[in-house]
C-alpha cells in the first residue's frame, strides 16, 4: 500500500494512493463495513491509525482490494490525486530520529570522521513540508542545503525491549522519502545540530509511505537528488554505513521505538556546501528527491516572506 | 493556577491542584456550565487545552473560584491529591527544547566553554517520568547523572514570527520543574547529545505547571537538587547566562514555538560526573528537585528490570 495524508478543508485526512486516485480510507471503510464484517472502520487520521497499525492495515488492504475490484472509481470515497493537496504523510509522528553521516563518501566530503557508533539528532514535526510545498530560505542565512534520504517508518512499539538486529526488520512498517534540508552555518556554529536542522519549512517529507511488503530490499534502493533537474546526489542504500537493523538496534538501546516514528537514515555524498564553489538553495530553485519504488518528493524553494 | 495531568483508569486527565485536592477540570466545567454561561467546557486532556489556552485558562480560573467558594469539596468533580496518581503535566508536548550550559559554574565544572549562542538539544516525550515515578539506571551504563532545571511552558504560537526580547514573556504560559537526567558516557561518546539525553525513564517532569501570573520573577527562583536529602545543586535562576527572553528569541529565530512546548532552561553547578570522586545515581537513591513557588519533583531510582 501507498499511504498518504491529505488536506480536507484544513484538516489532515488519511488515505491510500491507488493508481491516479486517493481513497478516503475512513469513508471507504465505513461504506464497505456495512456489508462486510471483516472490514474494521479505519480512523480518519494517520496518527490514530498508528495506535493499531496491524488491525487497520489489514482493513486498509481489504478496502483497497474492494475499491479496485469495483473498476469504476467511487467519487464519494475517492478523489483524483490531482485534485488533492497532499500533506506530510504523518503530520505529528511520536518522534523524528535522524541518523547523521551514514554514507562514507558524504562524511568524507563534509570533512567529518566516520563514527563507529551511529550519531543521532532530532527533528521537530513543525518543520515538515509536504510534497510540492515550499522550502523557505530564511532571512537570517543563505547557507541552505539539501540532503535526500530514505526514511524508515516504525510500525511496532518496542515497550522496553532492546532490539537485536535479527528481529529489527519486524518493527519496520514502511518507507518514505525525507529531504533533511539544513542551514549549514547554524548547524556548525555550536556543537549541537538542533538549530541548523530545524528551521521553519525545512523538512520535505513524503509524498507517500510505502508499506514494507512492497520493497523487496530496502538496502538496494537508488536515491537521487536533483536541483533544477541536475543530479546532485546519486547513491544506493547498499552503501549505508549502518544498515537498518544496526540503526534500530542502536536507537532501541536507549529509547523505545513507537509506531509512527520517522527515521531519516542519512544522506549520501553530493550536498551543496562542500562543492567548489558551494551551491546553496535559492529562491526559484526546485529540489527533488527520488527513490524508485517509493516516489518523488519535489519542492520549490522560496525566500522567507514571499509565500 | 497549578495545572496537572493525572491518571484516570489508564487515561491521562487534566486537572487543577487546589489545596489538598485535584479538580477534574472537564467534569467541573460541565457541572458549572449548566448554570453559568461564562464557563466554557474544558477539555479532558491538557494537549487539547493548549489548542486554545487563553479561552480555557479563563474558564479554568472561573471553575477554581467557584470550587473554592463552595467550601465543601465536591467528590464528583475532585479527589484528594493523595488519592491521585499524577502524570507528567503534559504527556505529549509539541516539542521539548532543551538549553545546554546555561549556568557559568556548571559549564566550568563540566570543562566546557561558555557559548556566545545558546546550545539547543531535543528530548523525546516518551522519556518522561512523573513525579514519584522511578528513574531507571539502564543495564548498559552506570553513568546516570541528575540535572535539576526550571522548565518554561509556552502558551502561544509564534506563527512565523521571530520574537524580540521585549515581547518574549508574553509567550510564556507558565513554569514547571524538569530533571534532565543524563547518561554521561552516551552523551559524550559521539558529537550529538541525543542518546545520552533520551534514555528510557530519564525525564522527571512536574509535578505541576504553575501559570506565569503566580511567579513574580522567574529570574529570581531558587533551584535545589538533593540526593537522598543531601544538597547537590543550589542556585538562583538570576545566574542563568541566557535569560528567558534570550532563550525564546534564539529558538524563535529558527523554529516556531507552539503552545504546550516545554523548554528546560539548563542546569546549575553540582552535577555528579565531575565530582571527586564522581557520584552517579544508583538503585535505591532518591533524587529531588525543588523550586519554591512551583513545587517539588521527587523520584526514586531503580535498576532496569526491577520495576
Amino acid at each position: 500500500m501507498k499511504l498518504v495524508s491529505y488536506d480536507e478543508n484544513g484538516t489532515p485526512r488519511f488515505g491510500a494512493l491507488c493508481g491516479d486516485r486517493v481513497i478516503d480510507l475512513a469513508g471507504a471503510s465505513e461504506l464497505y463495513a456495512a456489508d462486510d464484517e471483516t472490514i474494521e472502520i479505519i480512523p480518519s487520521r494517520i496518527e490514530t491509525f498508528f495506535e493499531e497499525p496491524d488491525v487497520f492495515s489489514e482493513s486498509a488492504r481489504a478496502v483497497i482490494a474492494r475499491f479496485e475490484a469495483d473498476h469504476i472509481a467511487n467519487d464519494a470515497i475517492s478523489k483524483l490525486r490531482s485534485d488533492v493537496k497532499l500533506l506530510p504523510p504523518i503530520g505529528r509522528p511520536p518522534k523524528i530520529i535522524c541518523v547523521a553521516r551514514n554514507y562514507a563518501e558524504h562524511a568524507k566530503e563534509a570533512g567529518l570522521e566516520i563514527s563507529p557508533i551511529p550519531i543521532i539528532f532530532a527533528r521537530f514535526a513543525n518543520t515538515f513540508v509536504a510534497d510540492g510545498g515550499p522550502v523557505i530560505v530564511p532571512s537570517v542565512s543563505t547557507h541552505l542545503d539539501w540532503e535526500g534520504e530514505l526514511a524508515i517508518i516504525i510500525g511496532k512499539n518496542t515497550n522496553g525491549r532492546r532490539l537485536k538486529k535479527e528481529e529489527a526488520m519486524d518493527y519496520v512498517f514502511g518507507y518514505s522519502i525525507f529531504n533533511d534540508v539544513t542551514v549549514r552555518d547554524y548547524q556548525f556554529r555550536v556543537t549541537q545540530y538542533t538549530a541548523g536542522k530545524n528551521f521553519r519549512a525545512s523538512g520535505p517529507f513524503g509524498p507517500v509511505i510505502v508499506t514494507a511488503d512492497e520493497i523487496a530490499d530496502p538496502h538496494k534502493l537508488d536515491i537521487r537528488t536533483t536541483l533544477n533537474g541536475e543530479v546532485m546526489q546519486f547513491a544506493n542504500t547498499e552503501t549505508m554505513i549502518y544498515d537498518i537493523p544496526t540503526i534500530l538496534e542502536h536507537i532501541s538501546d536507549f529509547i523505545d521505538l513507537e509506531a509512527g516514528d520517522v527515521i531519516p537514515t542519512g544522506t549520501p555524498a553530493g550536498v551543496g556546501f562542500k562543492r567548489k564553489p558551494p551551491i546553496f538553495l535559492k529562491h526559484g530553485d526546485r529540489i527533488t528527491v527520488e527513490i524508485p519504488g517509493i516516489g518523488t518528493l519535489s519542492n520549490p524553494v522560496i525566500d522567507e516572506g514571499t509565500a
